[in-house]
Parts: structure tokens; C-alpha cells; sequence
């Protein structure tokens, strides 16, 4: 199908070319790579722009995003200068998808939280029962069987019908604001399965989380609603036409984020905040109050939701579930003397969640490796993990002696059935099995537990350490399994376990009580696991719904943060560079100063003329996978030839299919623009784009022109060769950029030298190029233990 | 002085040009003048960049700041590629300052309360007690006076000492973080007149407010201790050097302000979300995390500073004072009913707080023609406003009949003294004057007698109401004179009392309590003038330490700034536009993607040598205001014309300051930068830039000659000059820059064309040039009364 003159062009020099229009050339030529010492060493290690650079155990291909705001003809005006009725339609419509969002992800969080504590109840109650009548071996083997059916469900669906639901999601929408796009990340399909596998997920007793979950289903709803409803069903309406670029998807993504924290904890400030300061790499102050907006729904119909419950018409829903541990009315007073413990518990929660992420990583990077051999073996590591599960949470409680139930105390003690501080288990009456109120209990409920008042004598040190190293393991073990997990509720258990030891060790000398030493325990480890600090203070506010408890919250966050950030990293950062996604940091490694843009762009470029013939085009499209290419005039269209503007593959794709070609090489006018709209050219649905493969050129076609002018960006970014590439990634990630083009310092060569994307900011890249500079790597103040890394 | 080669050398045509060292050119040369429409226009309209669109009526000069990092062979490296060591006293340097920012700003923020509650306290207990002996006209007169005196300090020091103290200081502080900087706002001088000048406009009971000093104070704090102390006073520190640029102050000083409004309200999340929704333009995630320890230690030590008087030993203050409405124990609960009135409260807020807005900018723009007249106009200003405001204080409440104390009241009634919701003045015994209780107060105690729970029936609809018009348009009236006052207390006592009159107009038909009314009716004043959205929720929710009302403070913020937002803008932005600054906005406006950068930019540009003869580097510096120069390589030492990079005004003063000449135009080697330190190209300190005035050089050193090549930012960021406006202002706003360069998109010109600055950018600027692009602005879904406008 490719003609001759075509293939032949692909290896002719620029300097051989005679019609100009024989385009398709190497922006590198090559006495530049003899002069060079760097250029060799690239062209050796790379051959495409978009194929380097992806990193990690498990690789996935992921895909660019453009945050920047195109400007050809077609695209000419962004919305504001659209007419008023326009403008009306697109504020407006930004407004309704915004409270859509917040309504949606309300609706569902609470279905959750209905359908888990429906489905855990059920299985607890039974087990009871089975038990109150002694049948011990028959209720272990229907609580497993239960977990490990709920499981399999879980990791059947996930592994069979949307692979890429696997985790908590965190890290995918992270990256994905961050500009990297993971296939299928934001479908229909990946939307539910992300539900249904999170549910039987959490309600199979794993000690797993459904806040990431929800976070990823939150931005879900907001990346489908914002494309107006499937298009595969037709649902799409006109006005939606306005968010078929990447940019708004990104803020409705981000609100999106915001309403799925604050679904899962009911916490609208915390959610703000945490997409503000986990979620989002670029932020306006337009998006504050966007997202404010969406949480603010979320938080009010919850309300609403959780009230219209409270008598009873939910089932089992309505006495536990939808955490908010209500600790208003205790009367919080801490003196100076409190300091020193608090300290302490802060230091040692930042040691443990630098520990935690350590051996999380560990176990992902061992997970990935059995999980890669085939569907058999993922299954069968999520057996195994609800399998030790369930003989834990079983087990572990018959070590407990059972206590009799004290005298004031507020609930029935012991509590038979589902919720309750005080479970009876395999006690005699007015007894009950303490580790059982822990262990044989949601989550939910255990946190609870742990962080409920007036119950300083209830559990014995002994059990809460038991606990708090299950725990601890547990959650480590099954984050990585084949399902839609997350990690929020599994690291609050564990730590509210670590602040209630700590508080039964230090007893009496201080006079916090053990409740609050809980939500103490659970904010350190949440800092030195997750690293965040303004919004898991925020959150764990407006869980605990007491503001006396600021101080305290935000000395423990901030103590077990910076003790954790001497060890390793953030836990989510960790889980995407296992993950292999090209995350652009927002600060240039010492090294990209000593480097020039030259030195790590990688060639071969393909450049368009300003007129180009379709065979080039189509041939340029198939043979390589790059998104932009450089548009250049050439003589006889102008005097020496002169950078035009970057033509992205997309509309190139849309050009070939409406087939607007020109018998000739002639440049057309104004007019030629007015078969497009801008429509035709807009972001095209999620996982609809079309290839190349698809247009069908007839041999005549192949011969004709395109005039690529209209249809050019002729105002990219551009940076001189020279320029430092600490500079340029600075514009890059400044300006949400997808192509950067390198045009020369001198006039001599051709007015574009290179392109640079993504991947030629990685610093895997750079340092696989130039591997002597890994000495002046940024040098984080961090201690370092090579012999933990040799052990592991 | 100037040798005349180097005057003939400033009219000389490049073409003329022989022995290429003759480098003072105009970079537009004249034939482009001729053939593109918009370049003599703007030659007639303005001359040269930095004197361009200071706009409004009370214009002041500033500078701009560079947020970008220089690069140049003194600088080539960042922090991060120095050693560990280095690294560590950076690091701990930057925390230890955020530490002491927090300690100071909480020592001034509590010492601010003290002597405000004490000067007025004392100021009402006299009168109190006068009134008691029936001396009402005494009474009066020292009231009166001890305001008018107390105005009148305020108002001298700050006309006579700092102007530039007056007003609130948010404006300021949010250009200084926009880039823009105004002269002596962060000075020693400043600050000290601004706490003084806060506490006397403050204790003169003022309708004015406390919390914008405290901003800029907090800023202003900042910025002295990040200069690492006085350099009068020879307290500099050799550690401190890592903060002379001003990234690492823009960093503090945002945390500053974060800590200024956590003083002020006792509001540590607060005072975060405040810096960033309102005060930042540039924000990362690493200043989250460093302005939550600020605040995080103002919270704490507010807190035992106020313990600490509680035994009574800060005089008279401890029962009011630093504002902190505790209404935890109020048991709230709503129901749908309840949120129709909650909306309507929002909606008249909303337009409440744009009437606000739009009568505070009419009386700004008369006061500024008042005080432009001299000082004698401020302080006759300042002083009618103080006795106005004395009269209506001690005069309104008489017109209030005196009501019996209630029953059950839960305070002693009536009050006699200073703080109190029942307050005596002249009524007889066990009866109260609800209008004394507003007026006769301080706005903090006002407040919390608005607040306050179980008080429905304390007050009758028309106090409220009279008290609601007087402080509306005293509070208006209040802040255009020349002291240090703010604007947050102001509105939120009209707010509060405004939605008291709205919960006792509604009265029983909902259930909400009257001082949950004020609240809301504070926040929808708040949104309707401030439009901030969450850091207000916040700050409302930490001030009334009630977790369970933030969905109805929610849903008020978010209409009232829907609503005002149809009429005006924000008032800060109206205030900064008024004061000329320019600040650089977020968005193009879409004529920006009509214009091309070269329509904008003017000229004439002057350009160095690489190797400079310092006769006319002295000359263009003192020709020109200039404080960027291209500098660029020319034959014989290139082959062509070659832009070499940017250098600094402030730079090459330093370098003719050090006297680092050769005699001969030869290019130096590396060697040539060991006569400098990073230091010396440092940013300088507060108000201590040198002046190319203050350099003398002999004859001789005239004719020397300078290799500016190591001295020279080699990457400087550049845009085609066919780039379209709107991207180059992208470029410029997401890089924080303070020159961009523009460059020929043919090679055949010189290799610069021109510079931006932040003035050509501006919307002023841009409209002057090419007027027929208004129509394009950016159109605002809004209300237009062009009927008012006319009117006022």
C-alpha cells in the first residue's frame, strides 16, 4: 500500500531533499552525533520517544495526557469567548456535573456501607447463633467458607471481567492527574466491578479498606459523567461537547476524588483537602470550591441517608457501619504533661508506617511475581489469604481468657449478635472474650472499639498487642491480592490497636483516655504511612468529630511524618512506581541542571511539511508510536523553512478519515476549516480513540495532499537545545505539557531538533543515558539500611 | 562621564554596527515598525517596559519578583545537589524558621488581644462607672476622647511613620506572593507600626478589625526572619544565605500569613486554607505541610498563653478577647425544614456582601481623593470618623427602652463593667440595655453576645436591625482611613447581627437557635464579600468549635458567593486593583489567542555583548529602569548573532561593583567566577538593593571591558515571537517569571526581538495597544447596574 517514493523517503537525508516535500526526516543529523559524546549512548539505549522509560515489575503501556489548551484554527477560542448562552451552558453544566458527581458518589458510598454491613452482619450473626448453641467447628467452617466464597467472588470478578480494578485506585487516579492515562482505568466496566468487588471484598473479613475503593469510584463517576453518558448507547447530548478535552475531565476527576474520601468518611473538609494535597498535581482556586461543592452534596445527602436509617429500615445498617465515631461529649483536657507521650506515641507510629511501607513493598513486589504467572495463581493467593484470615480472626480470640462483664458497664455486655464492645463468643454468660470484640467484628466496628470511651478497663495489654501485630500483618498481606482493596481502614485499625496499647502502657500517668490515645495511634500511623498531614488531620476531625482534638491530632502527624520521611517514601508513590507509571515530580533532580535538553532527547524525529502527502502521513502514523509531530514550511512555501506548529496524531487520524485532501500541493484558505468543528477534533471518548489501522486510503488518495496548517498548534512550547533540563521540565510540568519541542540555537539546521515528552523527564531515563550522574542525585536526608534490602 | 562613543553609540543602527561591541541597539528595528499595524502604536503610547500600566487611582511603584530559579555559572546548582551537610542546614534552617514564625507570630497575636482588651477594657470600665454616678456626660466626653485620642495615634504614626501600613495588609501580602512588590511592606518599621497602629484603631473601638494586621504582620515576620535578622544591625547568620532569593521567601511568607490568621482566629486549619484559596498564587505540597507547623504551633501556644490568664493575671483580659465562640454544647440537629430559611439567609447575604463590596470600593475612591490632599486631610478623616463613631455608640443605645433581666438569664444581669450580654448603662436596676450590649462593647464581645445560645428573647428585631445599618455602614466608612485595620471582625459582626434579625423574623417556624442564626448569618456576609468558600467554613467551624454545623455553613457560603459573584468581585481584588498593583491573574483572557507575543511587546529593547564595555553598561543602566538584558554573542566571537541567555541589573551592578574588568575584549575562563560568591548575587535584603548611582568609576575603568558570559542566566525561558499571548502568559504565570524573552521565528533578524514582563501581560496594558480586542474580554456571567454606577 506504501508507494515507493514514500518507504524511500524514510532514509533519505535532509540535505538530498529535492521537492520538499519528501519530509519524513532524522532531526538528528548525523554529524551531530559525532560531535556529541551523549548522542551515541542515546541512539544505542532508545529508539522512540514513547516507548522508553517504563519502569517497575509489572509494566503497564500507559498514555499521555494534554493539559494544555490546544490552539489551531478549528480550536482557536476557549470557552470564554464563546457567546453568553455558551457560557451559561458550560458554567452551568460544570455546576450540574459537579453536584451529579456529588449525588452519585453518595449514593453509592452509602449502598456500600448497606450492602457490607448487610452481608458482614448476616455472616456474623449466623456464626453466633451456631456458636450460643456450641456448634464451634460448624461456625468456623461456615465463617470460612463465607470469607472464602466472598473472596473468590472478589477476585474472580476482578481477574476475569476489569484486571485493572485490582488495589485501591489511589494510584491510578493519582497518576492520572498527574497526566499519565492507565488504560481502562475510568470505564463503565471498571466502575462496577470496582463496587461489587469491594463490597464482597470488605465484607469477607480481609482486612482490606473500601476508602481507596471509593476514591476510584468517585473519580470513575466524574470521568464517565463527564463524557455525557456512554457513547456507546447514545446518551451523549450536545452540551457535553464542552468537556471533551482533558483539561476539564482532570477538574471533574479531581472533585470526583474529593467526594469519594468524603463518602467513605463522611468527611467534606477532609476530602477537599486530601485531593488537594494527594490527589492533585496542578490546582486552581476555581477547583477549591468546585470540590468543596461535590463534598458539601455528598456530605449533606449521606446525613440524610444515615437518618431516614436510624429506625431501622436497613436491615443491619444503621448501628454500625459508615464510621463516625462520635467522641463529642467527652470532655477533653491534656495538659503540658501529655506532651511527652504524645511525642513518643509519634515517634514510634512514623517508625512503624515507614516499616509498614517497607514490607508492603516488599510483599507487593513478591505478589506480583506469583500474580504474573497466570489466573490460577491469583486465585489461589486470595484463597490463601482469606483462608489465614479466617483462622486468625477464629483463632486468635479461644487464646483470650474470658472476663467477666463489668458492672456499669453502657451496652449489654456480653453482646450477642453482629456490633457491640463486649462479644460473648465461646464465654459462659455475664462473660466476654475481648479479643473477640476486636477480631470477630467489621472493621468498622472494631475501630469503634478501639476509639469508644469509658472502656479503659476492657482490654488487657496482652490482647490489644495480639491484635495490633495481627493486624499489622494482615493488612500487609492482603492489600496485594486481585480485588478492589484499600489500605485507609486496615492502617486506622492497626494504628487506633497500636495507640490503645500505648495508652494501657503508660496507664494512669496520663490522663487521656484510652479512646483518645486510639485515634492518636491511628493518626501517626496514617501520617507515617501515607504521609499526609493537613487533610488526615481534617479527616480524623471530622470522624472524631471533636476540634479540642487539633492540637494533639496535628503534633502526632507531624512528628510521625517527618520521623517516617527519614526512612522511605510515601506509600502510594511506592505502589506507582512498582506500577511503572511515569509520575512527573514537581521538583528537577540537581542533575537535569548540568544537563542540556540535547542531551536526553531521543530521535528519531518525524517531521511534517506544511502541505504533506497522504502516503507520508499514513506511513509516519503506522510505523511509529509518537502523538505529535513538529510541522515544518519548507521552500517553495517559504523562503528557508520555518517551524510551524505541532499537529498532534489524533487529528491527523481525523483528517485522513473525512478525507479532506487536494489534488495538489497548493495551500487552501480560510474555507477549508468549515467542514471541521471543533467537535471533530475534541478528546475523544474514554477507550474509543480511533487508529490508524481503521482509515482505508485508496491508492489515489494516497498520492493526494493535505493542507496540515489549519489544523496545526502554531503556538507550541518551544525551548532552545541549550536550555537546562531542569528548566525545561519546569515549563513542562508547570504548563501540563504533552510536547515540548527543541529548536536550535543556531539558524543553520532545521528550525526543529527533537521532541521531548514524559518519559524524557524520568529519571530512569536520563540516568540509563547518562549513568555517571547518579552520583548528584537529589540527596534526601534519609538513613539508610542496605542490609534490611539484602535480608528482604 | 559618559565617553562619548558610548552616547553616539545609543542612536547607532545595528546595521551600522563595525566593531560589534557597540551593543546599545533598539531590537525593533525600524522596518518591522512599518509593516506590522500595532508596532508604532505602541511605540507612541509607551516607552519603556517598566513604566508601563500602573493603573488605578492611587498608583505606587513597585517591583516585580522572579520565582524562577537562577541559572547561571555562580548558581548553577541547586540546594539539593549541595552536600548532605548543606542540605541539612537548609532543611532544618527552613523548619526552624517556620518554628519561630509560629512563635513570634503567637507571642504578637496574643499580646495584640492583651493590650486590646486592656486599653478598651479599661476604657469602658471608666465610663462604666462614670455612667453608674450618673455623670452621663462625662461619660461621654472621656469615652469620646479616649477614642478620638486613641485614633488619632493610630492615624499619626501611620501617616507619619509607615504609610504604607494602612489597611488591612491582604492586599499587599497577596501581590508580594503574586510576584508583585510593593516598596517597605516587609520592613522592620512596618511591622512595628502595624502591631501599634492595629492595637490603637482596634481599642478605639472602631468599627475595624484586627485579623488583616495580623496577616500581614505574620507576613512580615516572615520575610525579616527568613533575611535572617536585621543587616543594619549586623545579626545576619552565615546559614541564612540559602533564603536570599525569593523563592524561599515567597515560601515563608505564605506561611506567614497562614500563621497571622491562625493567631487571629485561633484557627490552625483555618489560617492554612486561608493562605492557600486566598493568599497564595503558587503552591506546593511541600508548603502545605510547612504552613500546617506553623499554624499548628500557633494553635498550641495560644492555647496555654490563654490558660494562662484564666487565674486573672492579663488584667482584664481572659473573659473576652481572641475571639472563640464555644457552642459545642449546643445540641443541634436539623431537619429539611430548616433549610429553606438557611437558603434565604444565603441568598440576602450574597447580595448583602456585593452591595458591601460595591459601597466600600465608591468610598475607597473618595477617600483616596480626601487623603491624597495631605496629611492634615488624613488625620481630620481618621478623626471625623472616630467621633462619628463615638456619637453612634454611646447615642443609639439611648433610644433602646430598658427590658427587664430575665429570669434564668445564665450570666449575671445586668453586667456592670466591661464584658457582658446584659449590659446596665443607664437603665435602673435588674434591667438591661440590649442595644448597649451590641454598641457599648468591643466587636469581640459583640460577637459573642450575637452568638450566644439561650438568648433568643434577650434581644427585640429592631436593636438588631438598628445595629446591623450602623455597623454596615460604620464598618464602610471605618476602613479607608490611614491605620492599620482590618476588615474580617467588621463583617463578621454585620453578618452575625444580620442573621440574628433574619432568626428573629422567622422566629418559632424553625428550630434553629438564634446564635446559630448569627453564625450563619456571619458566613453569608463572609462569602458575599470575602468569597472565599472553605477556608471561611473552616475558620467559622474552628471559631464556633461545632463539627455538626459545617453542612449548613456549607450550604450558606456556597450561595452567598454564588449569588455576590453575579454582581462584583472579590474585595481584596477590588482593593489591589484600586492600589494599582498588577497582578497577574490565573486565565488568559481570550483576546490574549488573538494576539501574537510581538503585538505586545515594546521596545526599545537594549541588548549587551557578551564581553561588554562597562562604559555602556553604565550608561543603559542609568539610562533605563530596565532589570532584565538579553545578552547575546556576536562576531568575532560567533559566527552569527547568538542569544547568549539574560542578565540581571542587580547582577551587573554587583559585577561593576566588584570592578572585575579586562582590558582587553577576551573571553575569561572558568577561573573568573572564583572572585564571586553565590552570595554576591544574592538577593539583598529588605530595602537594601544598591543603586548604579552609588557605583563611581574612573575614566579608565570606563573603557574597560566585562565578560558577562559567567554572570549570565544561560537558560533563559523564550517564546516564538508568532506565539500566541495567551500561551506565553501560561508560560510566564505557571513558571512564576519575572522576563520572559521573545525571539524571531525567522533567523535572519537579531536573535531577540524583545522582553515581557509582567506589565505587558497586563489587561490595561494589552486594551491601551489594541482597544478594539475590549469587546472580546472575558465575559463574566454577571449583573450589570450601570444606573448605580452612575449614581455613585
Amino acid at each position: 500500500m506504501i508507494s515507493p517514493q514514500v518507504v524511500n523517503s524514510r532514509v533519505r537525508h535532509r540535505g538530498a531533499m529535492a521537492n520538499g516535500f519528501a519530509s519524513i526526516s532524522n532531526g538528528v543529523p548525523d554529524e551531530e552525533s559525532i560531535t556529541a559524546p551523549f548522542l551515541r549512548l542515546r541512539r544505542s539505549t532508545s529508539n522512540t520517544t514513547s516507548q522508553i522509560a517504563i519502569v517497575g515489575s509489572n509494566p503497564c503501556p500507559v498514555e499521555s495526557l494534554d493539559y494544555e489548551i490546544m490552539e489551531n484554527d478549528v480550536f482557536k477560542q476557549d470557552w470564554r469567548s464563546r457567546s453568553k448562552i455558551q457560557i451559561f451552558q458550560y458554567t452551568s453544566l460544570k455546576w450540574t456535573l459537579c453536584f451529579l458527581i456529588g449525588i452519585v458518589v453518595s449514593l453509592i458510598g452509602f449502598f456500600n456501607n448497606l450492602a457490607i454491613e448487610n452481608i458482614a452482619g448476616v455472616k456474623f450473626v449466623v456464626t453466633s447463633n451456631m456458636m450460643l448453641a456450641n456448634k464451634y467447628l460448624a461456625a468456623f467452617l461456615i465463617f470460612a467458607a463465607a470469607n472464602l466464597g466472598l473472596t473468590l467472588f472478589a477476585c474472580l470478578i476482578t481477574t476475569l471481567i476489569a484486571p485493572e480494578t485490582a488495589g485501591s485506585g489511589i494510584p491510578e487516579v493519582k497518576a492520572y492527574l498527574n497526566g499519565v492515562d492507565a488504560p481502562a482505568i475510568f470505564s463503565f466496566r471498571t466502575l462496577v466491578i470496582k463496587i461489587v468487588g469491594s463490597i464482597a471484598a470488605v465484607s469477607s473479613s480481609l482486612n482490606v479498606g473500601k476508602a481507596g475503593p471509593m476514591v476510584h469510584t468517585g473519580a470513575c463517576i466524574a470521568a464517565l459523567t463527564c463524557q455525557g453518558g456512554s457513547e456507546k448507547y447514545g446518551l451523549t447530548w450536545r452540551w457535553f461537547r464542552f468537556f471533551n478535552n482533558d483539561r476539564d475531565r482532570r477538574d471533574l476527576v479531581t472533585c470526583g476524588s474529593a467526594a469519594g474520601i468524603a463518602a467513605a468518611f463522611r468527611a467534606p473538609v477532609g476530602g477537599v483537602l486530601f485531593a488537594l494535597e494527594e490527589m492533585a498535581s496542578w490546582w486552581r482556586s476555581a477547583l477549591l470550591w468546585r470540590a468543596f461543592f461535590s463534598t458539601a452534596i455528598v456530605a449533606i445527602l449521606l446525613r440524610g441517608l444515615t437518618d431516614l436509617c436510624l429506625s431501622g429500615k436497613c436491615g443491619l445498617f444503621g448501628t454500625g457501619g459508615l464510621i463516625m465515631y462520635d467522641v463529642t461529649s467527652v470532655n477533653i483536657s491534656y495538659h503540658l504533661k501529655d506532651v511527652p507521650p504524645v511525642l513518643l506515641l509519634g515517634v514510634i507510629g512514623g517508625i512503624a508506617g515507614s516499616v509498614y511501607n517497607f514490607l508492603l513493598g516488599k510483599v507487593l513486589r513478591l505478589y506480583n511475581l506469583i500474580n504474573e504467572k497466570g489466573t490460577a495463581y491469583k486465585i489461589l493467593l486470595a484463597c490463601l489469604v482469606s483462608i489465614v484470615t479466617s483462622c486468625l480472626l477464629f483463632g486468635l480470640p479461644w487464646f483470650a481468657t474470658c472476663r467477666p462483664c463489668p458492672v456499669d458497664a453502657s451496652e449489654p455486655c456480653p453482646t450477642i449478635g453482629r456490633s457491640g464492645n463486649y462479644k460473648k463468643f465461646q464465654c459462659s454468660p455475664d462473660h466476654y472474650n475481648e479479643l473477640a470484640s476486636l477480631f470477630f467484628n467489621t472493621n468498622d466496628d472494631a475501630i469503634k472499639n478501639l476509639f469508644s470511651k469509658g472502656t479503659d478497663t476492657e482490654f488487657h495489654p496482652t490482647s490489644v498487642l495480639i491484635f495490633f501485630i495481627t493486624c499489622f500483618f494482615l493488612s500487609i498481606f492482603s492489600y496485594g491480592i486481585v480485588a478492589p482493596v484499600g489500605l485507609f481502614i486496615p492502617v486506622i485499625v492497626t494504628g487506633a490497636s497500636y495507640g490503645r496499647l500505648v495508652g494501657l502502657l503508660i496507664g494512669s500517668s496520663s490522663n487521656l483516655n484510652h479512646g483518645l490515645f486510639a485515634v492518636l495511634g491511628a493518626a501517626s500511623l496514617l501520617g507515617g504511612s501515607m504521609r499526609m498531614t493537613v487533610s488526615l488531620c481534617v479527616i480524623l476531625l471530622e470522624l472524631t468529630n471533636n476540634l479540642l482534638l487539633l492540637p494533639l491530632i496535628m503534633l502526632v502527624l507531624l512528628v510521625s511524618k517527618t520521623v517516617a520521611d527519614a526512612f522511605n517514601g510515601n506509600i502510594y508513590d511506592q505502589i506507582m512506581s512498582l506500577k511503572g507509571f511515569p509520575y512527573l515530580e514537581t521538583h528537577a533532580e540537581p542533575y537535569m541542571r548540568q544537563l542540556t535538553v540535547s542531551d536526553v532527547v531521543s530521535g528519531p524525529l518525524r517531521i511534517f511539511n506544511g502541505i504533506e502527502l497522504v502516503a507520508n502521513i499514513v506511513h509516519v502514523l503506522r510505523t511509529t508510536g509518537h502523538n505529535g509531530f513538529p510541522v515544518v514550511d519548507e521552500p517553495p512555501h517559504s523562503e528557508a523553512p520555518i517551524l510551524y506548529g505541532l499537529i498532534l496524531r489524533s487529528h491527523l487520524i481525523t483528517l485522513l478519515k473525512k478525507k479532506a485532501f487536494l489534488l495538489t500541493p497548493t495551500p487552501t484558505g480560510e474555507d477549508a476549516i468549515k467542514h471541521f468543528s471543533a467537535n471533530d477534533f475534541a478528546k475523544q471518548g474514554l477507550g474509543t480513540a480511533e487508529k490508524i489501522e481503521d482509515i482505508e486510503l485508496t491508492e489515489d488518495e494516497m498520492e493526494m495532499y493535505i493542507d496540515l496548517h489549519h489544523f496545526t498548534n502554531a503556538s507550541p512550547y518551544t525551548v532552545v537545545e541549550t536550555m537546562s533540563l531542569a528548566k525545561a521540565l519546569t515549563l513542562f510540568r508547570g504548563v501540563g505539557l504533552r510536547h515540548l519541542l527543541v529548536v536550535p540555537k543556531t539558524s543553520e539546521r532545521l528550525p526543529v531538533v527533537g521532541i521531548l515528552t514524559r518519559h524524557d523527564f524520568m529519571p530512569e531515563h536520563i540516568l540509563g543515558l547518562h549513568p555517571m550522574l547518579a552520583k548528584s542525585k537529589w540527596k534526601r536526608l534519609r538513613f539508610k539500611f542496605p542490609l534490611w534490602n539484602k535480608i528482604f
